[in-house]
């Protein structure tokens, strides 16, 4: 048995979420996609049973009240709350990650107001939110501006009206200084917005510490809502007055069985709803929050790193030297909870380590990516998985 | 036995829709509230429990391609095309209503072009269409003008950009002239959008024959796709060209999967997805709507009719005089599937039906509202609807 091997069952017994992974439908492959689609949390199947069979096919339309549903994307906000370091009260969940970036940015640019007329994204972000922020420019009349996460500060003016960055790059896995730019957008009068679709589950955010405008994320990833599980959004309580969102829908409405002519925004964060809420797949997503009741995100983040530095040390010692190169930063305050490795040929080495039963993903064009899911993915996993791509590149 | 009993037992036994009773769960309510919530189709628990366990739990990542999530959208649009008259390749399947009135009515005004400077809206509207189109107005610059779908006609003129009408009214039934207030659209140049929520599933509605420019409508009312399943939009197809969403999500980009910086919308109605869709709701959704396959929408007409018609009838019959007024259209013509009574303390009246077995809805401030599934009511769960109201408004 290999050094690695033994220090990787030490890892193991010695790691505190290792229990977690009973909590989840696995099998024996090595599944580090979670940071795409994470996976099935247990106790989501007989959930989503019940749902279906109890609340809906036996109480039918009693279930809005009975069953909680009419409440369901508040209250589900306030159970992602505390994962990304916000208070009850400024998270609700609904719609896609992109709805949420086009309220947001819209939302963001009426708060800073007529004298403000340029947008600032992410150059690097996820291609959807560099969309969504095109179309909040184009209909508010500002100017999109894209910019490098580092140059920000810089390009912050008296212009700017909003600020939209990932705080996870999707690629690479980079993670930017969140609590540094927050600081520069605010100094700079500007509105932030934080797309947390890479970084939340999988280490702390501090959306309130850091004094966070507004956020949004996804929750199919680190928070294992499902394929395509419904978006939040995220809303700091002294903004919530101010929050004029493009896409006032009946559901955030003050009164909504008024069924009033006139809008009158909702108070508070449901003031971020907009129509009738997807039930079966909200109700899914809480069920898969179960699994964080006794978990601790600063534990989260300290395996993930650890995790991460094991497969960079495994990659090290059996990957033969020149056949990849890391694209991850080596710094951990640099570093999200994915490895992206950059390797000639990655789509067929991707292709084989999935038929091996190693999954990660390959992004185009020559990226190895490779998720860490704390509550699921153990040392072991890790060790296997660098030994697999070694063999695989060493033939 | 009375003869409304015998009368109601002889229009069951020659329902050609009778057996589709079979394929919903349903116990021994009269369920008339399928206007609001459709009951649930009996093979949707089992699909559902395939989506989560197989597809999600154990394929995991590889149901993107091999479970076919990917394509859902444009596929369950497909299969909702038929039941609205609309060729394949024009709807897509995701996000709310809301969310769809909002990016239809966009659109709308964008392909009116610059010198259209007015939006009409339904007056008598749900409210959340209202909203959307007020923040639409807004958004582009255009007037909101609230208007009585009958007096459409008069008020189109060559300002008038985009018409946002319901198909029927939520409040009273009343079913709006679609063929005559597109035509009337169509001729003043504007763009015509339908909101089907209240008649896709109950009758015949035709959007390629009367030539309707763009429609939304929900999937948890007539289509029983489960609380807050994802609503859709119809884009005529010699309009996809120029569809212009304010909601350009990747999922939308020629090439997803491209994760290029410049948005480039695809071909065709996949023009009007945002986001990741929501696979667990669209799957529940794809599942309900085979209860369709063998139905002829033509024939769900002809049985809503007769519901209604009988209803009316036996109401007539039990009903002590005075004690309600029908506020639905008694002409076939301009009916829906629904009945709406006004009556005296109609919420207590509805408490009452509900705690014997009979559901409907109130509505405030006087409303006591019916619904008719074809699918799943029978005549004699109508008789007996009927005569429990009758007993109640006796005492």
């Amino acid at each position: 048995m290999s050094e690695l091997v033994r220090r990787a069952e030490k890892l193991d017994a010695g790691d505190p979420l290792a229990g977690k992974r009973a909590q989840f439908v696995l099998d024996d492959v090595v599944y580090l996609d979670g940071n795409s689609l994470g996976a099935l949390p247990a106790n989501v199947p007989a959930r989503v049973a019940d749902v279906v069979a109890r609340q809906w096919g036996e109480l039918r339309i009693r279930s809005w009240d009975e069953s909680g549903w009419w409440t369901a994307p508040e209250r589900i906000g306030d159970r992602i709350a505390p994962l990304v370091g916000a208070a009850a009260g400024q998270i609700v969940v609904g719609d896609s990650t992109s709805v949420n970036v086009f309220k947001a940015v819209v939302a963001a640019v009426r708060i800073a107001g007529d004298g403000r007329d340029e947008i600032l994204v992410d150059a690097t972000t996820f291609p959807t939110d560099g969309y969504m922020a095109e179309s909040a420019a184009r209909m508010t009349g500002r100017t999109l501006r894209p910019v490098e996460p580092a140059e920000v500060p810089d390009a912050l003016s008296d212009r700017t009206a909003a600020v939209l960055l990932n705080h996870a790059d999707y690629r690479t896995g980079r993670l930017h200084d969140l609590p540094a730019l927050t600081a520069a957008v605010r100094a700079a009068g500007a509105v932030s917005v934080w797309d947390l679709c890479h970084s939340a589950g999988a280490l702390p955010v501090g959306l309130d510490e850091h004094e966070v405008d507004l956020a949004v994320g996804c929750t199919y990833k680190y928070l294992n809502g499902g394929p395509g599980s419904p978006a939040y959004l995220y809303v700091r309580r002294s903004l919530q007055d101010v929050f004029d969102s493009p896409l006032p829908g009946w559901n955030s409405h003050a009164e909504p069985f008024g069924m009033r002519p006139a809008y009158e925004p909702a108070p508070g964060a449901v003031r971020g709803r907009v129509g009738t809420p997807d039930i079966l797949s909200l109700l899914a997503l809480e069920a898969a929050l179960e699994v964080w009741e006794d978990v601790s995100i600063h534990a989260v983040r300290a395996k993930s790193l650890a995790l991460t530095d094991f497969f960079l040390e495994c990659v090290d010692a059996y990957v033969p030297d020149g056949r990849v190169a890391c694209l991850t930063p080596l710094e951990h305050g640099e570093r999200g909870s994915q490895i992206a490795l950059r390797c000639d040929d990655a789509s067929t080495v991707m292709r084989r380590l999935i038929a091996h039963g190693v999954v990660g993903d390959f992004r185009p064009p020559n990226t190895l990516r490779f998720g860490f899911t704390p509550l699921y993915v153990g040392f072991t996993d890790v060790e296997r998985a660098a030994r697999l791509l070694g063999e695989l590149l060493l033939t």
